[in-house]
């Protein structure tokens, strides 16, 4: 009932390997990377719910872009890591929506990375902003 | 003497092409990778004050990690365009810098990405924080 | 019996889904990206052999490094696109190993790549060829 | 006269920084990452020839794909290395082009990497083979 118990149950975690295409020598995650590993989170959390963005795009004529990132980096990723890419918490507005997003270490629970990531709908051909389409979440 | 002046004269400029190896399917540059951009002009403007990053690791035993970033997404750059990745301010913090950091199209001026990135200091063998060294920026 | 049965039957097989930061602006998967694909295989190999590469780094002193790739692009993947990323021959020497692969599309089978990649032990410190470590493969 | 006077004067040379961006958890550069050091010389290379590939996609309908490569890997390039990505000889054939291509680092001349790239015109819309456009290199 409390947030932490909020916190502790995502709505929705996809697992990460960390790879050497992932590191830089400084022996650590490069700092750009962890984005790549919260979007595939995103992506797959709509592909759970039936959404192709591939075929949103050719159906619906729309896009999902990247608005603004806040991202924390807390503890860093190591080379065989295995994490979790996590959306916490999902809050949909008619032309956006928000994500609270973590990324977590398996082996021991750590959160490496705090995001927050406001996405917005667009027009594929423009990149005009859009209202999110009814269809897409009424599946 | 107004914000816009100061704005208009960043501390630091480094150019920066797009390259297919950027772009994505949407068309555009992949999010992802302005955080890129903007660590290349941080790499340079340290560069120019004869700081060389793997000679500081060797020499000093220290790296910069980034701590966090707020970053906000305008427009969207595209293949073959040329960008300018500024640094606006720096503020010096005993174990930190914190840089207001924008990327700008060439053609127009128009800002397509502004953002807020603070860097740590810390230890290369375990990432443990760590004053900036003194001799760094006396020179 | 032949070799097209023996290309049917991968030596090991890892799955690849492309997200959008595997594409470029063409609409398909950039060229460098596949050679990320192949790694992700080979390291998922050695990981089922029980090797994982950052202990056989600190526990071992070597790492391994691609000598050279032939690599042929036969048809592009896209977004949302799931691949196997296959090791299909696999041959030992005392110092190096080359891999025969392919990357092909689950929907169809179809090979969308094919390589031939050497791989060589060399001493994590400088960099300098090494004998494969007996233990390695002994388990 | 000889090879080696050959292999002295390239045909086009670009310059590469490396940044924390292109190296590993092995302290070097990550082995698919020269193949965009490759392809930056390919593009400037053609831009230096009056050919944006950006216009030449919206104006003839065409784009160039990687068909295949031949890379040898002889030494690792580092962080903050400077290089020069080559091309040493282009072969124009009706619809495809070989290129031959070195990356030396500057300090010493060094090659570290040599590779034969082979790329092909093709239809934007489809990714079928074309003739390349006889516009483009009358200029």
């Amino acid at each position: 009932m409390t947030t932490d118990t909020a916190a502790a149950v995502p709505v929705f975690s996809w697992p990460v390997r960390i790879y050497w295409e992932d590191t830089d020598a400084g022996g650590v995650v490069y700092y750009a990377n962890y984005l790549r590993f919260l979007e595939r989170a995103r992506t797959e959390w709509l592909r759970g719910l039936g959404i192709d963005q591939s075929r949103v795009r050719e159906e619906l004529g729309v896009v999902f872009v990247v608005r603004d990132v806040a991202i924390q980096y807390q503890a860093p990723a190591r080379l065989d890591d295995e994490l979790e890419s996590t959306i916490d918490t999902v809050e949909r507005r008619s032309a956006s929506m928000t994500f609270v997003q973590r990324i977590l270490r398996r082996s021991d629970g750590a959160a490496l990375v705090t995001a927050r990531v406001r996405v917005a709908c667009v027009a594929a051909a423009d990149f005009k902003p859009q209202r999110i389409p009814e269809s897409l979440f009424s599946l």
